[in-house]
């Protein structure tokens, strides 16, 4: 029952004080994670290898999660009821690589929730340097408990709902200007 | 200048006798790498951790190149000349995860030319297991040499294209059938 | 239980045969395994990532267990019924990085038995190419079942133990001349 | 020129101020990084894949460079001039691993200077959690400047001895008492 999306679990007591900032932070409709790009990310011809990419956003949606669960403490605590040894799975993913980053870069993972339904949620994810975007993605991930897809529960669904409800207003607010 | 395309570096003198199999094998339209899951492709929830699927898939690419490359050895060795330090870049990327693949897993990595214009390649990629598909993509691929998106050299093209028409004409078949 | 080491489940039905070379060869002591340096192996330096020729050498171990089951099959099934789930866990190593591998290179991974204990094995492994050792090191494995060390299943510390008096004899003949 | 060791270039402009902790912070006689486990990190046995400790502790070296060229930004701006494109290069490693990280733990990695030679620096490293050390390691490296071994600049040489003379003291007073 390793990735408990309750609070309690997958935030070691005291983290947040001691290290703020290592699991990012809520923005309005998701969440922003800050990282470094290290010799491991990179490879021969001098730039991040494609697939490590895909390692960050995994980063940024594990992240996500952990701080939903951490602001919605005891909803969460029912969802860990609901659906021990709960994971993500990756459906399918729509990848655009852009521009290329570098050793030593320092890479924002922005994840949106756009749409959520029963089974899935998609999300719009996002690699940014210095506010440029250098890889952007949807990915539809499901959920599973046991080796088994499973309803999302209802802490997680209500949460990441409302983060895409507040995508949508903004982007209608962006139409209507 | 490491990954050249050319049949005399990319393929170690003797290798192709020695160690038949390692670099794949051309077939009709395409390529097809069989390889195995490690350790190291796994994550704890116990199959193949998602972002490892595009390593298998890059393998499977590059030894599709290294052997048209062998193949047409007199049309690549000019294309070297054309193109020094000449790489693919992964522009953009559709894949839909659809089974799980697990440790000790003996898979297969088709690659199938799909598209072929000046500037980049689009091809259709899966990885099986035993017949089935777990993971397909559609990859498109540009060229780079020195830094540079460049034009891709003429061998590299005629070869995908002719793989590409095969593919074509394999699927308007099937369609009259 | 995924990393059983009999050799019903770890070769597929078949594979030897239809992919000669795919899990590597027993050789006079141990094992070696041909692979090929890819993209995803180098880092922007331009050579091997230090941490993947730790890969290649779990490659290595893993494909060793596999032939020894085969070789044995009859053995290794009774250390399956003694030790279900059973996998290796790394407890020490000792690496020396003499030269760096590159893009493209075909390496070959030796592993050879050196010391075989109730509780652990020590092997000799060295990532060579052409000849030329690019990396050597010293591995102590012990063996786990259901998440707790175990005793080694007679079978597979009868087989290697078999293959550390062969490395043995080797060395006083070399020493004796 | 990616990997300068002068302050200007691998800390980004106001990425200290912004991102406290991201580079980890430097100790009496070294640095210590914070980082988490992800999924990417752990293999189907349930706990963190062997080599991937590696790639924790080459981002500790990396960030304890960093920091030092931070600190003692005039200094490095000179190394800068001798060395262009400089790195590092690990020569030897010895590794224990004592006990397993898993998904989601906050680990430390603990770099510390041991002994300076005017080729090398050997460092002693260690991966811990919560006070616990999991996984240690002597860690020689060497440093490469256009692909071939250079003596460490004088400032690197001056801000990692003094550490390891702080290391020492440490080291002798302990055994006085």
């Amino acid at each position: 029952m390793r990735t408990d999306i309750s609070g309690e679990r997958a935030v070691a007591p005291g983290e947040l004080e001691t290290h703020p900032g290592l699991a990012g932070r809520l923005i309005d409709g998701g969440h922003c994670l800050t990282l470094r790009v290290y010799y491991e990310d990179t490879d021969f011809s001098g730039i991040v290898y494609h697939a490590n990419y895909l390692k960050f956003m995994e980063r940024g949606r594990s992240d996500y999660i952990r701080l939903l669960g951490v602001a919605q403490g005891e909803l969460f605590a029912k969802a860990r009821e609901e659906a021990p040894g709960f994971h993500f799975v990756v459906r399918s993913m729509q990848l655009d690589f852009r521009k290329p980053a570098q050793i030593d870069d320092v890479l924002q993972v922005v994840t949106l929730s756009k749409e959520v339904s029963g089974a899935s949620i998609t999300l719009l994810q996002q690699v940014m340097r210095a506010g440029e975007v250098l890889v952007s993605a949807t990915v539809r991930v499901a959920f599973v408990s046991e080796g088994r897809a499973k309803r999302i529960p209802d802490a997680l669904r209500q949460a990441t709902a409302a983060d895409a409800q507040k995508l949508e207003a903004a982007a209608a607010e962006g139409a209507a200007r």
